[in-house]
């Protein structure tokens, strides 16, 4: 298949699960269950569509890299077991580590909590010409710790500052600082891995069974569950609140693996594609220069 | 004298220069020449009343290290040899270097330029409980960048955001990080020294003529001078853009180095006293253990 033909899927593909505008988005017309065209028996076709989009991802990163202008950024969030681990790894296998970084954010270090909350994540921003991919990210301060308010009060904030809007606020800086990245070069991509809470239960379940999945499982993961809802308000809001053009919000279906994957490789291929990149000119002085160093080459020893 | 009273001049001091709306901004509304309420011959007052300032500000430190809430950033903007690093020295030489911190930042490297043109200083901001001091700043990518626009183009963005309003985009995205800053616990002064085209041709001269200060200057700061009314300009309406109540600009008169020091140290008390610090208090538990903690020495050999 031609590349075109790879990124025009990419596109089809991918556009269903894109918010720009955050004011009409309702989880609720969103189904974790979904497989778009595909019915499971179309599982094989998937899988190498998958492959393809992974391919052109890899021709994708190399110009990216050789242009030395944009960078890009791919933020992951989801409940437990959504699949935030597999679909990175799933979807850039293929690219060189040269230009590819991830960062898994955890519980915040105390140095982290001694400054603003996206400080963490800014110091750890990809450069030009670079993947960034943020494995949970600054939308923790508006999902979990909206969640869990204690969490809130152990922040170190001046108590003035922890007022009744403070979700609010935080959506619109973060909404703010996505413009400004966007206006100096990092192409913003966020995925929401919207899986069914039945489907978590089966996964969680999974992980406690198979000795080899154990290490990925704690018995808090099955509590948090007590706050299924909190947490689906959590998200709906935030993402109407900072799905963007500049920074759009990719709310993927995560019941069926093979589906997430191929909407994720789908919606990185488009990203990067969009940015229109070519490998650098070369002028008449630089292709001079390199015609000599050719003659030199040649002939020397 | 009490340091409520202490406060309360530093207020008085400082307020005439502190612009917190900046629609309303005009530079020639500010005289480089003006000493406030003290005439020269005051000198010796002036620089009495400064040395209780720089007294005042040890205390506040302390409690501001100890309290360990907010974080103080200064931010430090002028044309060359209007004061920028002798204020620093004497507003700042009493102040606890644990809890200070000052980074200066010349033209940026290529790692920085490899990231947004706030990273090198998002990077670098104070913690809690901390004063950071920036000797010029991202500012200066709405100053010097726009007075040599040349810069610009050296700065690999992608060519597609380089557009006519990127300067008013730049101010806005200031404006909009410097208030999340504030909302995160920054509390956050801005100072433009604002010294006249003429005092500073006596000054470049005087690093001129005395070889201990010859390593200050170089052909180019004189060279910069040719674009002195492109720099007034920019300075203007970067204040009128950025001005806000989260981060105000104080328009320090200049000319006088004993005053522009005064000016300083009075709205660094004033900020940081307006935060209204406290010692941490110890509660009954915490109490009673450095009762036991003091037994326990008191009876160890």
């Amino acid at each position: 298949m031609k590349s075109d033909q790879v990124v025009a899927r990419a596109r089809k593909l991918s556009r269903p699960y894109r918010i720009t505008q955050g004011s009409t988005f309702r989880l609720k017309d969103f189904n974790p269950d979904d497989t778009g065209e595909f019915t499971v028996e179309d599982k094989p076709r998937a899988v190498s569509a998958l492959q393809s989009g992974v391919e052109a991802l890899t021709k994708l990163q190399d110009v990216l890299y050789a242009s030395d202008r944009w960078s890009v950024l791919l933020i992951f969030q989801a409940m437990d077991a959504a699949g935030k681990d597999s679909s990175i790894k799933h979807v850039m296998s293929g690219v060189n580590p040269q230009g590819c970084e991830v960062h898994s954010f955890k519980a915040p270090t105390s140095e982290e909590l001694d400054h603003d909350f996206m400080w963490r994540c800014m110091t750890r921003l990809p450069q030009r010409g670079r993947i960034g991919i943020f494995n949970r990210s600054y939308y923790e301060e508006v999902l979990v710790v909206r969640v869990h308010e204690a969490i809130l009060r152990s922040q170190k904030l001046p108590p003035a500052l922890v007022t009744k809007r403070i979700f609010k606020d935080r959506c619109e800086d973060i909404r703010n600082i996505e413009r400004y990245l966007a206006r100096n070069g990092v192409a913003i991509c966020k995925f929401y891995l919207h899986v069914s809470k039945k489907k978590q239960k089966e996964r969680l379940l999974e992980r406690i069974e198979k000795p080899e999945k154990n290490w990925k499982v704690s018995a808090a993961d099955a509590g948090e569950r007590a706050y299924w809802d909190g947490y689906m308000t959590a998200y709906e809001e935030a993402i109407q609140r900072t799905a963007t053009g500049d920074a759009p919000w990719y709310v993927v279906p995560a019941d069926h693996k093979w589906f997430t994957r191929l909407v994720v490789a789908s919606a990185v291929v488009e990203t990067i594609a969009a940015l229109d990149l070519r490998y650098p000119e070369v002028d008449a002085a630089k292709r001079k220069e390199l015609v000599r160093a050719k003659r030199a080459l040649l002939g020397s020893p």
